[in-house]
């Protein structure tokens, strides 16, 4: 038997059943991912494998240097059949890791490769795979396609002119739907260098100046509107630490002028100025019917030389830990909701040591809007969560804490374009999990029960939550 | 088969054996509680199962909260009927939450039912129970008795005149033994508004004002011997937090005095005084022989608008993280044992990610008094660990660092006078635990040992432990 | 069927396949342990079993303490037999904790015995262990020797004279390798006691005063050489908490002179010392390619009644929790890793709620070096983690973070001469885990990717890494 097979990660019958007659054919509801606009516009075609699958995935790359691999095969300037020789080596020896799994996955459903991938028979799948990518044309929109992928969120800069979201959407031969998502970190970033090109790039794009915070929050807002009038379902907000601090109006603009004034800012003063930022989006959002999503946890580009020599996003990033996450977030959710300003929101967290405590958070804030079934969500293992290990311990936690019924299950989070069999992946585990319960007995036998359980969580709650 | 059997949660014939022949016919010795003294004394009558079930049972709003239902329904004025039909859908959806296989437990154990609880049959159900409720004249003493339950302590405040626990050790038809607690939160509360009117329920019942730190102290010891008369075994205190800062006497008069003037008070006053009262307290416990519990990591009332609108302990609480929490606990254990004055000790932990801590620092001061085995006690799941995984998560990290043999095992924690099946299911989780661990060679098929340990853990360490 | 036999821990035909045929008789590379090298340059005897197993035992005195042993059976005068018999009743009750475990299989290794040990046959067991200790004449070397160990790192006082370091290295006759490794703890215990003694110590063996900061970190770099000299192969940090503050060379001497004067610090002080010391010491390991280990996050000598009447390390210690570890150890990592000082690495972490950014964290500094795989390790579970639970945590999270392959796996940590069977139950559990895997289809059968992952676990990724 191949190491990919039908029956992949499913230990039992029902498992089995569970996901072939309702997981296995439902589409793909993507709802955050880092895809470029500009490749799906312009449906990219991929030089090689290595180009599709090396370049920008940190995660690969991380593998590789755990595997002694030297920077010059993963991000330098080795040739394109040195890299993958080094990434076959790594993805052999990274048994147990996702990516093991992951890198079969992928070569199995858009290559038809079989074989494990390592250091003895990379050649071959080197050369069989950029055959299959000319040969079927593997492009952007015929990956996606090939996916059946129904909805796409990518995730993009205020300041984004959408002019390639603009370009996909009257394009009727494509018939995936591709949304923008608001995502606004650079304007939390106060005190910071990326504050400043931000408010410039600001600027650029609405002709005005955010010289105060009350103009800013103006500006923004017209970006808002601006998004969601090119089809946009949801924000997104990547936070390093959750916090959580009141303040008045004129301590507000006091804060942001010192920052204007580049100034030093206590962690204080951030706090405040987070706090207030994030419930005022949290209005627009609001208004529009959008879902707001929070991540929050990651501390970023620890590797200062690696970081100078290569820059952010490279594969240097770790689970951060924090005080006061439990107060931060009821106190943050509980002012929109005291605002009558707080949307449906997604709460991803990097620390599994807080999963408990974001699952019996947001179930303080589900109540009041009658029919909205999981309001606030805990979002599906995120990151460094997203294994098999990470998506039951989010699922198990949910459950003990809420409704797992009501999850709104997975999403690739990827910059690539054959990461869509993490989707795959998710509901095989999901399959898993619910068909071991029902084995056991705690899960009761009652197909209707679990045709809604598995089919809600594979796709049907993404498309009603995201509904506006 | 029906969903609830008799080999319900038993996976092997081990557990079975065990569940079966050792731990299913032994009493419950439930040693911490919520159930109303008044109640029992007067034998209430229930008019319908929605007050028996969703009266004041905040587990199930939380869930029909994140079904979707409005407050209406839940805590509003709805009528039974709707009630009951929301819950009913509720629990059905709830499949993975402990909820679902609680409400299939009670619904078999108190009335019979078999079906699923669904928005299908939620008619017939309600009237079976009504009809069985009424047929049964099932009242609180009748349920208690029909749970084969041997002890009750209750949950009460200091000032609590016990007048209903005096009531029910006079009546001499109801066998089963009631005790009050001593839970003296609110004297910890400093610098807040329940503290004021505490001070002054306080004056009412001893005829004597706490007008300096020693005069309270000298009232609490009046009541807590007023509790000792009335049969207590033992106190409860919960604490959100767990803190530990030494002050000598006039530091804490003072910032007692602070508190008597409504002076603000800070963060190190209040644990000074928060670590004095719970050593002071310690000592009078330990003189009279009671237990100490404390319960500590919840982060109440989060939801501001659902507090105004229906009050505390409404389902709107959640799991907090803190620092120094090893340090702290450390720091209070070993303050009373050096001062001789700990009592056996019961810390129950709100956030898994602390269980490792409490696990291993009970265990730092078990020792000086011979032959008390486990004196300091890492107590059962707790709340949102009273699940399959979260008392799973608590055997285990007991066992790695103590000893699960000595183990004082469950308690209901509940409101509720139908909420006994959770002893039945802990001792299921138990013996299907223990199965496993004999099946897969990890604990010896010693059949001796094995009995020991279940009747232990079920029953008999808890009447040991309890004894004064 | 005996407890412990052949297919112990091993729960299927693949598990069994892989520990007999590949793990089970690799030699033991014994990286870190506490043996006394007095004791093995004197091939030193033991009287009778009780002083082989409960002297010194800090782990069994705890269990013994929460079986309700008296300290006088424990760390008193009693005698070896009153001292068994309380150990055996001890053992029986402990079953689910790991000395459970680690009692039959040390009594299977070396005494040959199968029963369970109870207060039934403790005379018994004792006698015929005792019988056997003196018959075979199970002496230091003599028991080192049948565990198959070729390597032993001892944990030593960088004022050590290593004379009986030496004076193992000359016996030709004890073919073992037994080298020191370097534990400056006492030089971080700036502002404590034991700082002070170990600058006096220091002294007694370099005839220099260490009376400023450059000077010191000069005679601790004399002590380096002079352990390296002696084949060290390894430094070893114990940190209570993780920290990281910046200093610059003024401010480092200036808190150096603050504690020479024995003037108060600051934890900011303490920070900034330690941070530095750490450093500077990472340039010595690195330029001599010595491993560096870090141990964080105990909180130790809790109970002080006990540590004022038995003294340290006697079983009153706990995980400890902090804040900011994801923060400090990216940045300490990051300031050697910057000053290209950063040596081989292992961090052992204690309190398990940090495994994930551990693993998270080590991955992020693997960069740099071609070749080197798994420069930044991820230690095995450690002392309250060196549980069947434990290491699975270790060996799960290691897996979804890093590279298993590339695991330095198992030490015995311990100060006890029959500690090696823990070796075994690690492979055990290392080849039930990967069985497991198999089995379910998650890891591919490929008999030499197994063969490789299993080898290099147990034994050769340990021998590779500690090359220098």
């Amino acid at each position: 038997m191949t190491f990919i097979h039908d029956d992949f990660m499913l230990q039992n019958d029902i498992a089995k059943h569970l996901y072939h007659d309702y997981a296995k054919d439902l589409p793909i509801f993507d709802y955050h991912c880092h895809l470029d606009p500009k490749q799906i516009a312009e449906d990219h075609s991929f030089e090689n494998i290595t180009e599709l699958w090396l370049a920008g995935d940190h995660y690969k790359w991380r593998a590789m240097r755990a595997n002694g691999v030297s920077e010059h095969k993963i991000t330098g300037h080795a040739s394109p059949e040195e890299k993958f020789e080094a990434w076959a080596n790594t993805a052999h020896a990274a048994v147990g890791n996702p990516l093991f799994h992951w890198t079969q996955l992928e070569l199995k459903k858009y290559f038809d490769i079989d074989d494990l991938l390592s250091g003895k028979n990379w050649k071959d799948v080197y050369d069989k795979a950029n055959e299959t990518l000319r040969r079927e044309n593997l492009s952007a929109r015929k990956l996606v396609e090939q996916s059946n992928v129904a909805f796409i969120g990518t995730t993009d800069n205020p300041t984004d002119s959408l002019k390639y979201h603009e370009q996909i959407m009257k394009d009727e031969s494509f018939k995936v739907k591709v949304a923008p998502s608001f995502r606004p970190d650079e304007s939390f970033a106060i005190g910071e260098e990326t504050f400043t090109l931000f408010l410039e790039k600001l600027k650029e794009v609405t002709g005005q100046t955010a010289d105060s915070y009350s103009k800013l929050v103006e500006l923004l807002e017209e970006r808002v509107e601006y998004f969601d009038q090119h089809g946009t379902l949801a924000s997104d907000h990547g936070l390093s630490e959750l916090m959580y601090a009141e303040a008045v109006d004129a301590e507000v603009e006091r804060i942001y002028q010192k920052a204007l004034n580049q100034d030093d800012l206590t962690k204080d003063d951030k706090a405040k100025y987070v706090t207030r930022l994030l419930t005022d989006l949290s209005g627009m959002y609001h208004k529009r019917g959008w879902i707001m999503q929070i991540h929050f946890g990651a501390i970023r580009n620890n590797n200062e030389q690696a970081f100078n020599a290569i820059g952010p996003d490279a594969g240097f990033d770790s689970i951060r830990d924090q005080t006061d996450v439990a107060y931060a977030l009821n106190n943050l959710l509980n002012a929109m909701h005291q605002n009558g300003t707080l949307p449906k929101t997604i709460v991803y967290n990097l620390n599994p040591q807080y999963n408990h405590i974001v699952a019996s958070t947001v179930a303080n804030f589900q109540s009041n809007e009658e029919g909205i079934k999981g309001k606030v969500q805990f979002g599906a293992g995120w990151w460094f969560n997203d294994t098999e290990q990470g998506m039951l311990r989010q699922m198990e936690t949910l459950a003990d804490h809420g409704m797992l019924m009501h999850f709104v299950g997975m999403l690739t989070d990827s910059r690539s374009f054959i990461s869509y069999p993490r989707h795959d992946y998710f509901r095989r585990i999901l399959c898993h999990f619910v068909g071991e319960q029902v084995a056991s007995g705690k899960f009761p036998d009652d197909e209707s029960l679990l045709k809604e359980l598995i089919e809600n969580v594979s796709y049907k709650n993404a498309i009603r939550y995201f509904k506006k």
